[in-house]
């Protein structure tokens, strides 16, 4: 994972230079950030926030890294289930199994968010939480995407790391909230967004704690604990942190409630949405594989929260770029 | 809560200071713990562990304060009840609420854990996380204990205060990992232990997202969401902190499984447990309202965890004392 640990790194030695936020061009975007942090951390002015309460989240799939053609955790999910098949020749009776197997997209999309559930659930359980780290830590270090050829933890955004560390450069903590598998998305997080395990809050299933003979261990059940996701973002907020973040950052309908519950806070508050309009560079669209961005948006426009233009606005997407 | 303040203060003060663990006496377990934060924050030493890893997690009642003649949650469901009774006539036709209200706790107790289970999911809810929290700082700025005649939040263990701030110094981040209420305990834990909302990791019940006229609220149900008690504890500490920790507190039946999961882990770790033998200062028992320190007591025997004997090991129990 060594190749994965530039980026944030570097990301964090520039974040107290000069210039903050280099890859944002100049314009309302990036302003509005800069007054928003100056306000929050001038001592004596009237937005001045302590630095406890410094709190700033962020969905992942979307907003930190690309998530089209689907969210990545998807691909590991039929990638699983593809290494699993040979022990499961059940599986080829199962229309909605085979049709994964055969990499029949269309079918697989008809059952919906419904039919990937089960898949991630299924997928996702059976094992220890050790042995769950391992697998996506040996996934994530060699699979590829499908468009750009780049491992997934190449695809995060350097606006966005820039954006981590000028906050955490200015007495933040960051936190990710993300409709992603907790348990998946703390493999990485650390290395690639500088975010460690007790900041990344998420989906997750349910775990058992068992005495076997070799020691206590953590089993995954395949049974849903927590769908991080929409009215379940505030939820998790608060069980997670127990304070109101003063900041958050999303890119779908599905982040509009932890926008709303941020927002609706006493004192300075910030929420902004990535809006993605490069078909160039990343990808444009409103709606992916099963997200949408539409009444946040809409939100966003009557309250004026800030909307990322990626096209406009970023100077640079990957940290590959050059 | 000012009054509340000043041995969590206190306590960081001296914690830099020459001599870590003032109200400790010299012994073996004041060494034990001496011996394990000197092995992990030795630079090149065999024990050494990064700043990071340098979890700690520690059980409240009975081990951070005190939990006779009964949790002191308890107490607050009670006066709960109490406040209430006026408005819920019927309740006096419910056995089990009308012998709350005319302090029969013999028929409570009869009860055990389900009933009290029951009364404390019902008074917890019904109202905003926002209310809920004000209801509980005007009860516990007031309420006292009915032997010490003190706030609850005097009742606090001034050698655990002190090694708090102990490991606080020596960079670890310091967990309360408790069977209470997650919201009742963030109310005061950063006051009185210095340990922030986000590390503060308890039993819940469900919270609900409404958006109402007056903006967006988390609405409290009367459902339970999570008990954080024995394998609870590994499975409430994998959710919210990810990686597991290298020290472990606790003084019940209750925390063996965290106990157990701390040490589990390679490198060196701590286990300690708090045996109450002061019958004049505090309580002397093994057996309180609802639990009980016997299987750990002798695991921890066979594993040469840390025992401390509070008669023997403590100088002073509470701040207060001179």
């Amino acid at each position: 994972m060594t190749t994965v640990l530039s980026p944030a790194t570097s990301a964090s030695e520039h974040a107290q230079g000069d210039v903050p936020l280099p890859s944002w061009n100049e314009g309302s975007a990036k302003q509005s950030i800069i007054d928003f942090v100056r306000g929050v951390t001038t001592p004596g002015g009237a937005h001045f926030v302590k630095h406890e309460e410094r709190i700033a989240v962020f969905d992942n799939d979307g907003t930190l890294w690309t998530e089209m053609p689907a969210y990545f955790q998807l691909a590991f999910v039929f990638d699983r289930l593809k290494a699993l098949a040979p022990q499961h020749p059940e599986w080829k009776e199962k229309p909605f199994y085979a049709a994964v197997l055969q990499g029949d997209m269309k079918t697989v999309a008809a059952r919906g968010l419904r039919g990937l559930l089960e898949l991630a659930t299924m997928t996702h359980a059976g094992m220890t939480t050790d042995e769950f780290a391992t697998i996506v830590e040996e996934w994530i270090a060699k699979a590829r995407h499908p468009k750009f050829n780049r491992l997934y933890t190449e695809l995060i955004f350097q606006p966005m790391l820039e954006l981590l560390a000028y906050l955490r450069a200015n007495g933040f903590k960051t936190f990710i909230v993300s409709g992603g598998g907790i348990e998946f998305m703390r493999v990485f997080a650390d290395k690639v967004y500088g975010i460690p395990p007790e900041q990344v809050i998420g989906s997750s299933i349910v775990t058992k704690f068992e005495m076997l003979a070799g020691g206590p261990v953590l089993t995954r059940l395949p049974e849903l604990n927590f769908m991080d996701d929409n009215v379940g973002k505030p939820v998790a907020i608060n069980m997670h942190i127990g304070r109101r973040p003063i900041a958050a950052f999303g890119n779908s309908d599905g982040d509009l409630q932890m926008l709303q519950w941020t927002t609706a806070g006493a004192g300075s508050r910030f929420a902004l949405l990535v809006n993605r309009t490069d078909s160039n560079r990343e990808y444009a669209y409103q709606i992916s594989t099963l997200g949408k961005l539409d009444v946040a948006l809409n939100e966003a426009r009557t309250k004026a929260w800030t909307v990322v233009d990626m096209k406009q606005d970023w100077k640079r997407i990957y940290p590959f770029e050059t």
